[in-house]
């Protein structure tokens, strides 16, 4: 086989066979393939697409060209979550101490924030202490004693994947749906995820601007899930604004902890109770949604998710003061809150540009490697439908650097939309698809 | 401006503007841009299609990424031919003598075969002696001295198209129009070309199977030389069956003698006093194609073409009696003729395989750099359309070893089809295409 003849093939619409993809995958891992066969190969992918077979094929060829986590020997079922990414995603934080709580065991592997999209473990590490570069067996028997884990990859997973998610970066060819399918399914197989909640983030600040794509790659996700024996959930939620009032790490963190107190924002509140749910409902703790939901905001209002969450703190080396009183979370210098010039209705909040204010001020990268501050970020005060008159606070800057907080006041300004006429709230969710195994 | 952004705004469909082109491809040429960017670039043009626009800015810009020649000190019009290649195409070794004998002086760069497509500087090197690597002023002195020179590149002609060209040989993204037309001007108009006549080959033996291909590839070769001010004539010529009698070098050079002396194949004759009538017509030399031709087939019966060609040879340094004697010419050790075995019309020869027979006997190369043998190859003694009787002699094989006449003989059998109703001759040219400069 030559990896040229699999490029043509697909050049001209053919469907690859398994042993085409596992041969130019692997090849391509072990460096046998040069980048620039796998970047021509890459587009015309991206231009022609794949079947969902060859999406699976594609996923299980990245998942066997690393190591794999076996969790059957710590937890019954292992349930995971994944998001697409967003802005103020903090959905992690809250929903994976729950459903722990609840006893359902949670090891999960999370990424670092590039652009917009924050990183779950760069908001972590507002709290510390926190490590996030746990061992193999650190990761396992933490996961055995307190049912929790977040932490970064502990081994190589699906190495193929990583090698060409940086190629395709760079030439041009990340937004195709088989190709961002079978990377997020490949990495959540290869940690060892039976059952998996991904939760698919629609609209502005999202990678998926419509819900008619949306829905394609959930779709997708969900197939291979099942050509592949796992179960899985996707869920598409709104990311046309962003998800709670928080931007920014420490912030998030802290708006994470008020939720599990019981307080935060509704719908943020509203969003993790659902994503915990279909995790209970998967792992067999309710019958249904509506019964697992219940579980769920049950270990909101005891207290057994927040306990959970400091257990985790505590356990990855944490200083759990900083959960007790979150106050003594990292503070920007410079607080300035924005008010509305005008009344009306709130009619969009432009969640990319929310995301980029923040990076503005320093809470996220521009590329891989920058230095990021914890302490920064924005907190909008109002929703989309929301009735605002002149005077109304908007949002919160919190900045470290003056020059910085005048670039994100302006962006994050030039996002809020207020127009005469009245407009319905944004939903949650739009929709959720998922597979019968 | 980024290569990524030129990659997405022609992967999303775009029109390339001339300055995203030529940033492109001297930064390409500069290796500032990397292969894996150029290969999705690539597959997105071969997908996506270029305008002539785009096409003609892309060989410009591969024009200018290296030296170009000046032919004006030399020659009142400089005017060369191209042929997109073939199986037993000599045409260039019969055609350029008749030019350069009625004084239109022709300095052609010729390349080396690669898989069933000879090459004319390797049926030239049949000739003992026969130089192929001249400087620029060996060139440029041997055109003024002689009117005719037929040589290898003496410099590095459009160097981003000959980087670009093997990329896209590894990369499946050979076959794109725009990239195939862009890679022909640009070679001519770098050598000094300002009128062009391009023999485009289509049919089983050709690049472009179907007329609508070579077709689209004549016009935008066409619009390309009129957005580039040259004057361009593409002919669009049959390639289902072999060129002339001979395939292989050796064997062509004496088909070519056989024709400079009056002889030789009726088809390839006109074929040849076709193309070099354009020539002729092109550098003012006769009024109309009729005159042209007439001037052309003139000093084929003189004699003159002859006596050019034999002052090229000795000009190069090859050995003059090898076309004074064209029996002294490399001979294969084994000579084997073939017959019909049914009686019927002789409705198809497939070129290709004929020129795969060849390649088996060692008259070209596999891979690039192969040595080749020049004695070798197939004289084929029937055309499609003409009437077979069972023991006709069909095909003669030279070969040096006959483990390789085995096999060349039965694909050149299985070549030939024979039934038993009657098929019209093919036509030699389908249609000429012209600029109006």
């Amino acid at each position: 086989m030559r990896a040229v003849d699999v490029i043509t093939k697909k050049r001209d619409g053919g469907e690859l066979t398994k042993e085409e993809i596992e041969f130019f995958v692997s090849g391509f891992a072990r460096d046998e393939i040069p980048d620039y066969q796998a970047a021509a190969w890459a587009m015309a992918v991206l231009l022609n697409g794949m079947s969902s077979r060859e999406s699976t094929d594609l996923t299980l060829a990245m998942v066997a060209s690393g190591e794999q986590l076996d969790l059957s020997g710590v937890v019954p079922l292992a349930v995971d979550k994944h998001s697409t990414g967003g802005v103020g995603d903090k959905t992690t934080l809250v929903v994976e101490p729950i459903v722990a709580a609840i006893g359902v065991p949670v090891g999960k592997m999370s990424g670092r924030g590039l652009g917009f999209s924050g990183g779950t473990l760069d908001k972590m590490e507002s709290i510390p202490g926190f490590r996030v570069d746990l061992t193999t067996e650190q990761f396992m028997r933490q996961l055995g004693e307190i049912g929790l884990v977040l932490s970064g990859q502990t081994v190589d997973l699906a190495p193929a994947d990583g090698k060409l998610y940086a190629l395709r970066d760079v030439s041009g060819t990340v937004p195709s749906v088989p190709l961002i399918a079978s990377s997020v399914m490949s990495k959540k197989i290869a940690a060892g995820a039976q059952a998996v909640v991904l939760d698919v983030k629609v609209g502005l600040g999202a990678f998926m601007k419509t819900l008619e794509q949306a829905e394609e790659l959930a779709e997708l996700m969900v197939e291979i899930g099942d050509r592949a024996d796992r179960r899985v959930v996707a869920l598409i939620a709104d990311m046309n604004q962003p998800l709670g009032n928080a931007v920014g790490n420490a912030l998030e963190v802290r708006e994470s902890i008020d939720t599990l107190n019981g307080a935060g924002p509704p719908g943020f509140k509203e969003h993790c109770l659902e994503v915990a749910g279909h995790m209970l409902r998967l792992a067999g703790k309710a019958e249904d949604l509506v019964a697992a939901k219940e579980l769920a905001a049950a270990a909101l209002a005891d207290g057994s998710g927040l306990s959970k969450f400091r257990e985790l703190v505590e356990a990855q080396g944490g200083d759990v003061r900083f959960v007790d009183e979150a106050d003594r979370l990292p503070k920007a210098e410079h607080v300035k809150t924005v008010s509305a010039s005008a009344s009306g209705y709130l009619t969009s909040i432009n969640a990319a540009e929310i995301g980029r204010a923040a990076v503005d001020l320093g809470s996220g990268r521009a590329k891989k490697g920058d230095a990021i501050d914890h302490s920064v970020g924005l907190v909008i005060h109002r929703k989309v439908g929301d009735e605002i008159a002149e005077g109304d606070a908007l949002f919160t800057v919190h900045a470290n650097h003056e020059a910085n907080a005048a670039q994100a006041e302006a962006r994050a300004l030039k996002a809020h939309v207020i127009e005469p006429g009245h407009v319905d709230p944004l939903p949650l969710f739009y929709k959720t698809i998922e597979n019968e195994r």
